[in-house]
């Protein structure tokens, strides 16, 4: 294993070997239930790991900002959804996207959008497709089940010449529930609203040809995706503690990791200081609603081994404490000021948007670590 | 006031008038202390906040991280704490930007670190002054009352010419407390500990010139600093909900805010979703513990006018969901889609360490929107 005993503390760790694993997966997962597999790129914001995570290097893609978008596309990825609802403002950009050639398709939820894109794409004679959001589970945006909306949407999106891609929705309340069968059941909660729709739209003489599910919960547990063409899901490249804790992966497929410093003690309180604070974990936390508190990560040595119930329990901008669970009768590991740890994250997404790259430990198991660019932004 | 219907969102504004009014009554109240202020720069990250909230616009600084301290010595600040417990890794950089001829003074508590800065000192055959961190409140870091390592720890540093500058605490507790005469207390705690312990070096033929305390709260609260040289606080210059929350400051003091786009509706709950998720407010939810829990920031219009019981009560990456407070009877206003609001955050460090830089409204009243370069990275 590379050195990471040269490296300033903290900064981001990417072990490549597991992301490549977890990357397996789930591909071997869409290709067992015929769909495509359109992976989100907001967890990873970087060009590396999308060369490895979309088919080819530079297939379907979904993004969460209009810079992933712009970022991704010259990096010459040219099929991308933006799966954030539209405004009118951000409509100049997605077609600057489209005319350079990257099939941007954007996601609505509600008639005035459609009126402004329909607009929009009349007033430039060119394109600007769409995916209908379907609220398939309450978790924030999307239409519900037999809104009498979606069909005027569809006329106003395919009438006006904007194009009407299809439907998709986000099952974000399956990260509220654990194990297999409870995402199975969110899994098809997303494919049964979806359908629906795709079905009404069709009904309706609106075209409808993509049907588009997922989170990374959903896409692991779905056990049958008739009707839907592809499936989305982002954090599961790095997975984390949030995921474990609800059954999707383990800690050892955890891919990402803080490595930090020790800069002090408070040894009559079994309290450990290093100089990964929320800065470097962000101040997600969380696995605090889930069975087990992980407070702000799990400790590991420098190898990448878990410490029995020694977890980050507080927090400040550049100071962490670390310290036993409570009631653990484990023993506190001798930990001097200089020694050095990693730390699992409670939440992949946003503990890698603290960071601007990832050092990288390679799967080829050469000894030398790389290092890969993030980037951050709108 | 300029014209913010023209920015990408989600951006950071910056209320000029508001950070320019926060910067002296703190600068006033040190003076009237009769302590020199010693900006605490981990914030703002910024060199043109710097430039405003310094001495002389390079004035005594601290810092949080040594890319803070190499990014403003670069701009000419040459009198910096590095309030970080230091580590033997970190102290070629400390050398080299001491080489620069800034006087970059570390921290320490414990006897190895002073043993290795001692032996770095030595070997470099140039000083390296630290500052021996006291602990006034049990918040983390630092030596408690009467810790009989304190003589020690400051032979170590002055024997080997390594450098005893002082003694520093920072009552993080007092962030937990609200009122006045709470902060007040925790003030007078940190006066009577780094005092005791300045005496007793000094009973003990060491020197200690510096005399170092401060948070936001007990900066803002503290009576009578006899005995105290200096007076640190970071937060105060935009402040925040957290510190609205405690009593430090009042809502319309907050110089920060997060503007967002109107993206869509869930009509029947009451939900208007916007462009501004965790990932442009940060994760933090620092007023969860406090009386009145603010979710993700309070709402205002694009002027900056509070909208009443209005909060962002669930946040996504890139998803925020605004909605009355429970049990609010306030009425929602009409934001359509593409209608732009202003969010007050939780946690202006942690939100500001979510952007680039700063939207900046100038505190001369001219129409045109300046923007200030933010840095982060350790």
């Amino acid at each position: 294993m590379p050195n990471l005993e040269q490296l300033t503390t903290p900064c981001l760790i990417l072990d490549e070997a597991r992301m490549t694993r977890n990357i397996r997966r789930l591909a071997d997962k869409a290709a067992a239930l015929g769909v495509t597999l359109r992976p989100h790129l907001k967890t990873a914001k970087s060009t590396e790991v999308a060369r490895r995570v979309l088919t080819d290097g530079v297939g379907p893609a979904t993004v969460s900002t209009l810079a992933e978008a712009e970022v991704f596309a010259d990096a010459g990825v040219h099929d991308i959804l933006y799966a954030v609802g539209i405004t009118p403002q951000k409509l100049p950009r997605v077609l600057a996207l489209r005319d350079r050639g990257c099939d941007l398709v954007i996601l609505i939820d509600s008639i005035a959008q459609a009126r402004s894109v329909a607009a929009a794409a009349r007033a430039a004679g060119k394109p600007i497709p769409a995916l209908i959001e379907i609220d398939s589970d309450g978790h924030r945006g999307g239409l519900r089940a037999g809104d009498t909306d979606l069909i005027e949407i569809g006329q106003l999106l395919h009438g006006s010449g904007a194009g009407l891609r299809g439907v998709m929705t986000h099952a974000g309340e399956s990260y509220g529930v654990s194990g297999w069968a409870a995402h199975a059941e969110f899994a098809a909660k997303e494919r049964d609203a979806t359908v629906a729709a795709a079905q009404a739209l069709r009904a309706a003489g609106l075209p409808c040809p993509v049907v588009s599910v997922g989170s990374t919960p959903t896409a692991h547990a779905a056990e049958d995706l008739a009707g839907v063409t592809e499936l989305r899901a982002g954090v599961y490249m790095f997975f984390d503690l949030v995921m474990a804790g609800i059954g999707v992966c383990d800690t050892d497929d955890i891919a990402l990791s803080v490595l930090t410093t020790v800069i002090g003690h408070q040894h009559d309180r079994g309290w450990v200081l290093v100089d990964a604070g929320w800065m470097a974990m962000s101040r997600d936390r969380g696995t605090s609603a889930q069975a087990v508190d992980q407070g702000y990560g799990i400790a590991c040595d420098i190898e990448g081994k878990i410490y029995p119930d020694l977890i980050v329990r507080q927090a400040n901008q550049e100071h962490g404490i670390i310290a036993l669970r409570p009631g653990s009768s484990a023993t506190l590991p001798d930990l001097p000021v200089g020694a050095r740890l990693r730390i699992l994250p409670n939440h992949a997404c946003a503990t890698a948007a603290q960071h601007g790259s990832y050092h990288v430990i390679p799967a080829d198991g050469s000894a030398q670590l790389r290092q890969w660019h993030r980037f951050g932004g709108w």
